[in-house]
């Protein structure tokens, strides 16, 4: 049996992290996949990651039912997690962001969002572009419904990341770890990709490079970089 | 009779939470219609948002003239304010502010303010551009007299926003929380679109999406936004 | 006789506003003119804006030679300072400064600042170029010598900012609360007019406009900006 | 004999400095040369910088062999420091670092990194950028033999700064001091550069002006930015 308390803990922190690291702001949520249960999941109940506590966790299934909600406000939002649980068995942390500097890339018609920075690998070589109005039509934006989060998990596919149209984006990692830092260095290369927009010519990662850098940065708890985000948020003393 | 001490006290929290996101800087102010008396309107006496107590708080008419002044020193721009609720009934809520992000389209001459992110679709579809010196001339910008408000007032129309040109904006909201989060996500959007006009065609939220989102994330004093930038701007605990 | 010793508080308080507001780095200063003897003025040593207190000021005469340096390390730029002063009665203070927003238009042969917000409208309609190359040849680019500083001076003219190639500005203010203000929306206007260079034909402020609104928002220690900036860095309780 | 305890503590201050300064984030890293031990390093243990203290300082023979590991994690990248002390004698400290507005000049096909600031000057006139792929073919990116490392300090030359493609940089300085200095003030050049790519044609510094000015900021614990900046970091009080 997994440590589920530590793994909990850890989650409260990405919840800091996201938002110290300004990938989220009052909205955008992260999800872990439950270690000992592939058909439940852990997400905060209705609040912004910056005050996230453990007493806000909530637990579902897929279907996104929660399993003892006493009373707690959800995100409506949660079958983006679901469906990517569903869909996806390797994948046990999904986030959900606004980042700012991915909205351009969710609104071009023509820019596509590519890693050029080997910090920034993980985000993979390929990120669709899910509208949900190709579907659903004219909604309120948000993925309210099973139906909807099936098909964004659909366009997502085997890859890490798919943008969201006008929206934000889904991050599939395969843990917490995972997921928080390749939506940490999503962000970066698209505010390096949006500048680099005006050098010309560039050279990007080749597939290669992606292939031995993907998860490199997140090798779990001890790594550098967790140390260094969960304390920068005052998560860690 | 409403709580009206409690809904001064969101006044006063409104106008740390402009400063803390950087709506506004050393200038700008956020005004209240008084919940009872419709003829009635709050507003700061002349202090930077980021400073302003409940004791700073002055009631005014509709032409802007204070009810119990005490003393304090005005802002000379009120009529921003009493000229929106003149003109529009549904407005409770008034946000003068020169983010520096929208600027730039208050001074071109081709390029329009549109919404593209989700959180922004409450800046509404149509967002006009006030010049101050179409009809007065050459002034010191400042919206000072009466006459001045009620031309502002005739050119947002039935708006949300209206831009002034080399000046800032004024937002129209159905309550506080309304302005304030219409506020933050105006600015944000300014950005998003500064950036993606460098991304070739856009595409933006639809009619039919701004009305579905619109007001959708200010449900007042309880919601997730509101708690999460009181507690950032040190308001609340 | 004036209240010297209130006048030079806040010429220390104008110092840290400065830093905070990111108008200088480590580098940058700026000087009061003696109110009463026009032929001093006072600097502070050689330190970062952020760090000086009233030990660190130094008074000068005109020709920049201390009048009782106590052992203190000076400024080797204190000429950009002296040369002003005795070019024009009208300046009471001055500012010299980095900030970055502002280098791009330094370097640029074809791209002017020019005033577009309304709080910028002091920075004045023209802002000339100062090249120290043209007369020094290759220096190490600081102004350290009287010939400088007066060749600066001529290039600075009747306006109130010269920019200087490769290097920053000088401002040249009424009062320290004028220069202080100037510097800041400087900064403010540089980094919107960049960003409006990407939005086609732009409505800068009419020479008109500029006249009205210069020295508006300085009117001393008592205005709403100086309490807003001064408390910001912390300068006040 | 140095004072080498005084010169490890301002190692330290220094890692805290390129933290706080935004040079590095969870990732990058700072040598000096042993002062009286030419063949030997110091350099911290794995972990972010903002957080490294005096324990965690390892020393190092050339060959990026640890002297006294004592069971410390070691960065995988010392070989950068390694190539860099055994290639270029009067190089005593080497930085490597991702600062992001480097990252679109490391991959650009035709834009140069080149000096237009005078507080940049000590970047050097030549700045070359390094692909690891050219010699070595797809790779995790990082620089983790000394073959890799020797090759970096062939491209680096005679120069003070190389790029790296889609990675970063490294900085070779004359002091712990110097290094610190070019490396700020390469980040704020790179920035500065990027947007005055939208100004036209533009005047850079001359090579009698980066002649003149390189090293002048760097004299050493004493300097003013040494002072500024170890202030701003809360690594001296």
């Amino acid at each position: 049996m997994s440590d589920l308390k530590a793994m909990l803990q850890d989650l409260v922190i990405a919840n800091r992290i996201l938002a110290h690291e300004e990938v989220v702001d009052a909205y955008g949520h992260i999800s872990m996949r439950h270690p000992d249960r592939p058909d439940r999941f852990f997400l905060s109940g209705s609040r912004s990651p910056e005050l996230v506590t453990l007493d806000d966790i909530i637990e579902y299934d897929l279907d996104c039912n929660p399993i003892d909600q006493r009373g707690r406000a959800m995100y409506t939002e949660r079958p983006i997690h679901g469906g990517i649980y569903r869909a996806r068995p390797d994948v046990n942390s999904v986030v959900h962001n606004h980042a700012y500097e991915l909205i351009p890339f969710t609104v071009s018609k023509s820019v596509k969002l590519r890693p050029l920075l080997h910090t920034s690998a993980s985000i993979g070589a390929e990120i669709p572009v899910w509208d949900i109005r190709d579907k659903f039509g004219d909604t309120n934006m948000l993925v309210t419904t099973l139906d909807q989060g099936h098909d964004l998990a659909r366009t997502l596919g085997k890859n890490r990341v798919s943008l969201m149209r006008g929206h934000g984006c889904a991050v599939a990692g395969s843990s917490v770890y995972d997921a928080v830092s390749t939506s940490v260095y999503l962000k970066v290369n698209a505010k390096l990709q949006t500048e680099a927009l005006h050098f010309g010519e560039l050279t990007y990662l080749s597939p290669g490079e992606i292939a031995q850098m993907t998860g490199m940065n997140t090798q779990g708890p001890t790594s550098r970089a967790w140390e260094y985000w969960s304390r920068r948020c005052g998560a860690k003393p």
